[in-house]
């Protein structure tokens, strides 16, 4: 995913239809992310990277009024400026406004931006029900509901970005603490044989088009682990003393560290030379056997190396996350059940997903974000610049907690910058066989 | 005045004393100021020097809380994060958020500030109610009013900020179009001689530090010019190329125009040929006989080096406040009759103050803001810092239509950075007899 | 490579020796590179990722002197200082200088630094020569050989650009000018099947460790170009207004382009509508038959779009490298029968090396620089860091005229990052079959 | 002075004229000071601020080039790059290469420069000699040796800068080490009463047109401290915690030290808990009794806030070196008497000037540069941008020991930005009576 938004467009199913039903309840459930929100939480940018959660409102309902409804005469947007703020990055639509600056922007309202939104949820509910959506209409209509899942997850993100740093940490939800998670099985290494496989998404689901052709790779024997390194495993490194030795990390992971003097992971704070962590619920102390969570790249990397493993390449993951196997305390079968099953609106790793921790955070790959061989970039004017942030990433697998029902698979590439760490990111460990 | 807030605190007359009513409406007029705003645009920061509305409205309260009423033991700041964030910058007082990221708070909500105003509108107006507070304690209040009262004019400029540079220009008050404004007096030369002259406030009247001691200085003979410039004038200034030409400008300025790209000033914006000027009621035509504003001193310095002219010093302009002769049209008298007579919710210079242009526009002096010989800052922990602008700004004189009633006076000394340009600032030249 | 030097160091073959006579040549090979220049032209530092050639100088000493001489007791640096100066990054042997700031440093005079070469060529020598070198320590003077040769190539690269961007381009050697190359080949498209494929360094050649270990990999049945693009061709890219459309980069090159206002390769210049080509013998009329060179990775990715083609991967070049097809009007024959003879003295991309134009200018690959699965970095105190800058680089292939004699393989990767144009890159155009 | 120079140029007495053996004996010292100098030295810019030693000496040649020899048809200048590399910032002479860049210009060759020197000292000998240099011609030699003056001031600041944060301190003269200096005479206030005063250049002497005119002033009653402030004080200072206390501070003051993390005089070093001063000889423990030098306005204003007094404005010292009362324990009398004797190829602060120190350090005044009521830049092409430095600058008076004899003056005005402390600057405290 990138900061501002995240295409990344799919190659729809020629079949695929969204019905109205579902339509209404992924837009409603954008809504529903911002519920806990006052008015100001709305428009504040603590960052660059981050959007206001206001703009992800507007970005979202943009994105059907500029490709769907505006060529079909039923655009809605009160004037060009609508175009000019909530165009994320997309040059051909025209000028954009700074992602940098999207904070300055105090209008429209969040009234104004709730009211926008109602009026494109209700265009297209008709389009919809009218049954006269033509194929492409529909594959629009598809890719828009991909898009708003996108940002429900960057919602979550930013949102909790803007709450842990408040001076006065805010409380998003009360009821969300960890709890009742079995992270229990004891880690161990789990064997993978050589060979060549296929990659990439099946030609029958789904994908975006950075997830195609299916196509085949060699590879060569691995292990992986069982479960994330953990706060503890974390905690461990952090006091040998690994974010003061040079010898453990890549060159620009070493600049980076002495330019921002980072000394643990994003969310974490010093209270009384105890540690403490952020999540929603507010600040508490830090709970060791969970997964240690929002590292950069670069802490993955150096973390694996003090551990004398690897970080996996992103192909050993999808064969694992395709070859699943069942662990002896687990009745779950089939290769998709690991995927947690509620919806999400929870920030923080707390939720079970699988036995080996699939789906509670994106595991960082060593893999940089590329295309695949044959890799074409979607047709059309929503997909013009598929592969433009295949540079600097890198890619991630697997999932998290704030990942909304329904938009994770094994062949689904997240990515983002090696510095980037307000993503729910965490660590799975690989070495070679 | 200083971006953040601006003590600079007054050397109170001992007897001087503030009604429960005067202070009501002072506190309650800051309040209105904002009326004409949503929520959203209480939050929004869009550069570095700007303070979000909220922000000013939550900070006057502090002043209070914290100089007057803690120490009393009536504070009602909610918790030690209010001092982290309302503090400007009284290093005395403990850390303080950066300036520069005031738009990242979006708690507390605008509500919650309005009701911290109004505890603490309550506890003060009670302490004045009750005829008990020390001589200590109503200075501090007669200093909280005047401070209340410079973020008056703070806010006027920021919101105008806030407004103009929206992507698409908001609408501060649509009656505030001008009109009525008589200039119409052809400007001439008004000619001082030379002498020793007495300048600083005279010590019955409140003044803050910076205007004190009262101090003899020798003045050359020199000439002031009757008007403002104008529109009309400046742009034959940028119509002959000045804006390109090295040799009207300082060095720095130069530098700081190579940089920014500067072509006009602050609030100009061209359409489709034409020049248009932002002011409260949105963009309007270019209004020529209008004196020019929002200039930074390297455009006033360079204007009055294309004219042959230069600017006056601040006591060339402080003898002309406290001398200003009768206009033969005018039947205006007494040296003080010239300050405008309303309120001023107009973030334009549009209302006449007197028939020379001052109450209009902050006039630019040459002078840069240094100590009077004998300068002694105020005593106690209010002023603690008070001296500590003096460097690289300089002083500006005669008020202008933002300027709160009674906040100005012959001695006041206004101050920003050569570079700053959102405050209300005017050119008048001045040239050696 | 690196721009403050590069180790990547090799996986020395036990028996590997180095001859005093190889080494004495090696070192004076180095010297005569400089001997164009003048005294000051060694000191200066026109940009942070360019290294003073006086510091090559003695930085190649160090190395020897560092991790050969000083363990046996024969160190010969005149105190402390060298290692903090001559140190490039090698975080285990303590403090370095930063490399941006090699140009400050006036002492040693070059004087100094070639006496200190001299001292470190005939301890070396003598230690050869003696023939009781330990295994340990003749792979150290084989590596040490090696990375002398590739700041070799470093010399060239920093004193093009010393003498390119002098207000009065200086001339390096009047009679390289272009001239007896012969790439009169029509471009044509060379097919290569699938299947899977060994890549990296036999186990009995030299290579650095970044090359191995040896691996299968399985490659999609693709295209390269016989040819690599041409300065006409370039040309056409620039007139068509590539440098304006944001289609055609990835979005870090187009911030990239934004930034640095780029419009042509890094040595083009225009003078009078007309373009020129800065090279070792001074500005000259572009020559459009010749390789487009010194283009970033953004620009050769950009053009591989332009002409609906691709850059190739790594994997796909050395394929290509290991199996030369053999051009119908040619002779040569055997897998490394297209290096260039001689040595190359020559910063400029005028010697023909084969048909297909490797060993004119690196290669640009999409490959991001990462480890090959197995990958070990090599054990002991140089290589410490070995891989530590795989991160944020891409990999080229194929040497250029600026690779020392011998220092070119088909695995050897030469790495840089996106944005980087001083190295004498160029640009083969690769697609799907 | 400013970093890049700086003229300031003399309104010159008309009957000036400088003798050929004055000429070429102040050529011939500019030479003298290089002497020390290895080639290498002649190119380095350790930072933005500082120009290369190779750089002074042609750019002081390029201004009797450019100015008097062009003009005559007798320019010796190679081709145009001259005038791009040396002028300094005369907007009107063109473009000129940018001053942070100087230190990448390895060409002219020192050998080079020095044969421009030659050739130019020889043609302007010879119109000396002929006695056929007009009055405008003469009033250009005048103020170019005015010019060299300054410049040999500026080199001994920048060889000291150059030489003293070089890993290894180089040595400029073994034998400067502090001798023979008495500043015994006990510190104490010395009175002056208030009046109306005339200050600037009188009208027989030669001045820079910023000294002009001569003009009046009321000073009001103050006292100086006989003596400059020496080492000892100041590290009383630094351990009282004045560098960790912002109370102390001018707000840009402390913003500095915050972003630099300043703690101590420019020259000074921590050398196993010991404090060292680098002078010319190298590194020497600090010698206590000496005046502390290299500090920036600020850290002399802090100093003086802390000492409980302040600094003296420009017109307080004009008045005192004016007046400058005999000590009892010296039989100086006349008030230029106490200028220093000889010529000072001796950046340090070691010898006596007279028994009040002036002459040793330039002396911090809290005066900001600005233009005397009155002034006129001096007319001509020389000349064209005489104030231009008028802003963001302070006013120092009293010369140091670097600068050369025959260049200071009671008027003599030099500035520098408030947090330059590479020039030769102390502190003379002051306060009101």
């Amino acid at each position: 995913m990138m900061p501002d938004t995240l295409p990344v467009y799919p190659s729809l199913h020629p079949s695929l239809s969204t019905s109205s039903g579902d339509f209404i309840q992924i837009r409603s459930h954008t809504e529903s992310i911002c519920s806990p929100l006052a008015i100001e939480d709305h428009v504040v940018q603590p960052a660059p990277f981050i959007s206001p959660p206001k703009w992800h409102l507007a970005h979202t309902s943009w994105f059907f009024d500029r490709f769907l409804l505006e060529p079909a005469g039923q655009g809605v947007a009160p004037g060009d400026s609508y175009h000019l703020m909530f165009n994320s990055y997309y040059k051909s639509q025209g000028a954009h406004w700074r992602q940098a600056d999207r904070g300055c922007l105090s209008r429209p309202t969040v009234s104004e931006v709730m009211s926008y939104r109602q009026q494109v949820t209700e265009k297209v509910t008709e389009l919809i029900r009218s049954g006269r959506a033509t194929d492409s209409q529909q594959r629009i209509i598809a890719l828009g509901v991909q898009h708003e899942k996108q940002h429900q997850e960057l919602l979550l993100m930013d949102i909790k970005y803007i709450f842990a740093f408040h001076p006065q940490p805010l409380v998003y939800d009360r009821h969300s603490i960890p709890s009742g998670i079995d992270l229990s099985m004891p880690a161990h290494w789990v064997n993978f044989d050589e060979g060549l496989q296929q990659f990439g998404a099946p030609a029958d689901h789904f994908a975006y088009d950075n997830e195609r052709p299916r196509h085949p790779r060699w590879l060569c024997a691995f292990q992986l682990c069982s479960g994330l390194v953990t706060n503890e495993e974390y905690l461990r490194f952090i006091d040998d003393g690994a974010y003061r030795d040079p010898s453990l990390w890549l060159s620009d992971g070493w600049d980076w560290l002495q330019e921002q003097g980072t000394e643990h992971p994003l969310y974490w704070f010093r209270q009384e030379g105890a540690w403490q962590e952020y999540h929603a619920g507010g600040r508490e102390d830090l709970a060791l056997s969970l997964p240690v969570s929002h590292i950069s790249y670069y802490e993955a990397d150096a973390y694996a190396r003090w551990a004398g493993a690897r970080l996996p390449t992103e192909f050993e993951l999808e064969h694992f996350l395709n070859n699943i196997p069942e662990p002896e305390n687990s009745s779950r079968r089939g290769s998709h059940a690991f995927w947690k099953p509620g919806a999400a609106i929870c920030p923080h790793p707390s939720r079970a997903a699988d036995k080996y921790g699939n789906g509670l955070l994106w595991q960082w790959t060593q893999s940089p974000y590329t295309p695949f061989p044959g890799f074409t970039p979607e047709p059309g004017s929503v997909s013009e610049y598929n592969g433009k942030f295949m540079s600097g990433q890198y890619v991630l697998r697997g999932g998290c907690v704030a990942t909304p029902e329904g938009h994770s698979r094994p062949s689904y590439r997240n990515f983002y910058r090696p510095l980037d760490r307000w993503a729910f990111t965490g660590i799975r460990l690989a070495r070679d066989s």
